[in-house]
């Protein structure tokens, strides 16, 4: 059960209720009358519980679950433990993140502009919007509707956020434009100057960062996560795209639709990256890169040239997968032999 | 000397005191006479200063140095300068520890709840708590006595912190729960939802992150390193495990006791760590990994696969220490010759 | 065109005013007689822009560009597309940043010292100053003229800022003199303990962290960058060097002056770098090496030994750049027969 300090359960569920959210098959012994409290893991749950399996790894928590309830691929239905019943579909994880989006709705904090917060008389904040205290919202801002901005969050002037954004506390925002239903979690800093600099031998000149961070619609941005501006171009995160906590993203980048990025990733300057590009975690990016739409990089891969559609490739520097998989595999052997 | 603008020098202690509160064995000249104003690496010390040696690399710092009392293994003494006092233990660095911290107590300010800081009414703060401006506790959130907490930190609802916690500035903490006598340093970010997605053709499913944050007595964690909550069951770190800065901990992880975690290490979501194990900086842990006790991980591995306790592995992808090393030598060797 | 909600535009300048800010020498067609609106990358300019032609990558977007004047390499005059006019430099990028600084002088805010901001009266703050709501600035710090001050930042007691400070918003700063002209990007963390421990079975002891944080004059630290105080001795930054984002340098790292410190770099304690070397992305660095002046360190090595003046290194562990590039070469080849 979900610590009640922290989440509200908005339950109990029927079986029914359940199937029609998420279009699953339900299965199982006394289906029609079964109702559910609470979404728990495999291992912990009870007979009023709902459960899911995905990752294989976690099978054996399956085969002794006491969940009353499990979302489930179909191949599992035969092996499914005696008294639980089954919600049948081929992504039981888009299942369950719509079930637990049921019990537990994204809680919206009563509309309320802390008298704590600074907002000069320019910026236009949309209706029903929760300002926490020490929020400093400057000059010409446009905030949208239903916006959550908590404490001690900093949107410098001219600043655009779309409606129903979730900006954690201790946010730093300038030189931007955010779009819808966008979720900035703590410590982000989005839109500061990029890292330009003219080298020279007497020390190196600062060159003026005179782009902007355009963000789109239904992003998230992980915590202490850092987008700097284009130096002229802008910097651009597509609609969808998912970024983990600390990750760096350098100016001019472009980043499309639906990708996801993982901790400590950093991009570089300049290079641009495709639709449903999945980036692993401490990636390197080299700057001035085309890496294309639906290319998976391994966590650790260290990126130097460009990368085609749809490739899957590891490393540092960067090959297709196959070819460093078959360069670790060549070195262990023949190190083996030697010894 | 410490600056005195940061520091507040609690000295002179005598040699006998030194001796006491450390258990090492004084000797050299006029050993009973002396006392001593401060701390002071060996290259800088006088006369009245007390250095130690503990990394052999400064060796030959202790061999001309002219602090006035050293703390040092016993098969150094032989070795002393003319008219430097020893003392002599097994553990030098412990030994200063307690000495440096005898020296220089960790400085409490005074108690006092800033009129700038926003505290919800439900919230309980203990006694004697000092509480700088701009922070704000929400609802319901208890915190123990002899705490400080930073400027402009936020500290959401229903959390609870222990006695005797030291939180730095512009904090952010989230659904957690802290023990005792934990150290939080400036800009680090507890508790924020993990990055769990569903992927979809159509975009990714947000999974609704139930979880907390749980830690154990005596923890510290660095400054802007993020520990994100739970998926449902919660993410942990055990008592005494000391956390670097920029480290990224994902959702669900577990961490045993006392651990050390260096700089811009990454764990992913759903491993479990033992106790008393080392990770380098730049680290990277997959997934659903067991990582046993006692483990040694080198700095900037990549590890996908468990680890069992008291191994020592490096590389990326990690292997046993010895087995990496003799794989690097091996392609040296190999690219000198066909040179 | 910049965006005017973030930036302001100082234009026009003529050919003539360009030619002499910057030292290049102006030719083309009706040179005398035309004046410029601003600046734009090559493949968006117009005929009253300013561009510039700098990395190679771009030649083609050169070719083509309708850009009113170009800053270039000497060797690039007879291929320019017709009409544009040039300024010809040895050093295009320098050029640029001087124009760019022209029409885009850094916009200062009008000092002013919120109300809302925190300062004890034992605080000393120069003229001219700008300092946002927020702010806390503790007893006995001392901040030079025309410095300004992002929101929610928080300097403790005693330190000490230079003139001509940009301090962004969300910055925590402790036990540190920071010279003139320094820029701290939002989320930077300078001064808090260094990650120092007493090894332990029983647990590990912290070691009291008595040094300062000095940073020199010019010197730029990107957005949730960490730099830890010293052990005793102080952790330094010399002139001029400029750290990108993400970057954790421990205690009693010593960095000399104009160094280039790209992000999520790390650095260990006790490491001392020369002048003018450049660190790559995600470099490791391990604790108590000596790094020459002029090294030039490829993104994602990592250093276990120390390195010469002037060397290039590459790879984890890190070697000559020669020897790297051989051994890399090598394995591919052999990967490549054996299959």
């Amino acid at each position: 059960m979900a610590d009640s300090r922290f989440f509200s359960n908005a339950g109990p569920f029927s079986i029914e209720q359940l199937a029609e959210m998420t279009g699953a098959k339900a299965t199982g012994a006394d289906v029609a009358h079964r109702s559910f409290l609470d979404v728990c893991p495999l291992d912990q749950a009870s007979a009023t519980d709902v459960s899911f399996l995905d990752n294989n790894k976690y099978k054996s928590d399956f085969l002794k679950s006491a969940a009353g309830l499990c979302i489930v691929r179909p191949e599992f239905a035969a092996t499914a433990p005696d008294g639980m019943a089954l919600l049948l579909t081929a992504d039981p994880y888009t299942a369950y993140a719509l079930v637990a989006s049921a019990f537990y709705p994204a809680t919206y904090r009563d509309a309320m502009i802390s008298p704590r917060a600074t907002i000069q008389a320019t910026a236009k904040i949309g209706e029903n919007c929760s300002i926490a205290p020490g929020v400093h919202i400057a000059a010409q801002v446009v905030i949208g509707d239903n916006c959550v901005i908590g404490a001690n969050t900093d949107i410098s002037q001219g600043c655009e956020i779309g409606s129903g954004a979730m900006i954690g506390s201790n946010v730093s925002i300038q030189c931007s434009r955010i779009g819808r239903s966008v979720i900035v979690h703590p410590g982000a800093r989005i839109g500061q100057d990029g890292f330009g600099f003219a080298p020279g031998a007497q020390g190196h000149r600062k060159v003026p960062q005179l782009g902007r961070v355009l963000i789109g619609n239904d992003v998230e941005i992980g915590a202490n996560t850092t987008i700097d501006r284009g130096t002229g171009p802008d910097t651009r995160i597509g609609d969808g795209t998912k970024i983990d906590n600390l990750v760096q993203i350098g100016h001019n980048v472009e980043i499309g639709q639906h990708c996801f990025i993982v901790a400590h990733v950093g991009i570089s300057g300049s290079t641009k990256i495709g639709n449903f590009t999945m980036i692993g975690g401490q990636v390197g990016i080299a700057g001035h890169l085309q890496i294309g739409s639906g290319v998976k990089i391994a966590a650790q891969s260290g990126l130097m040239r460009d990368v085609g559609d749809g490739q899957t490739v590891g490393g540092s520097p960067a090959q297709p997968m196959k070819v460093w998989l078959r360069e670790i595999a060549m070195v262990q052997k023949m190190a083996k032999k030697k010894r």
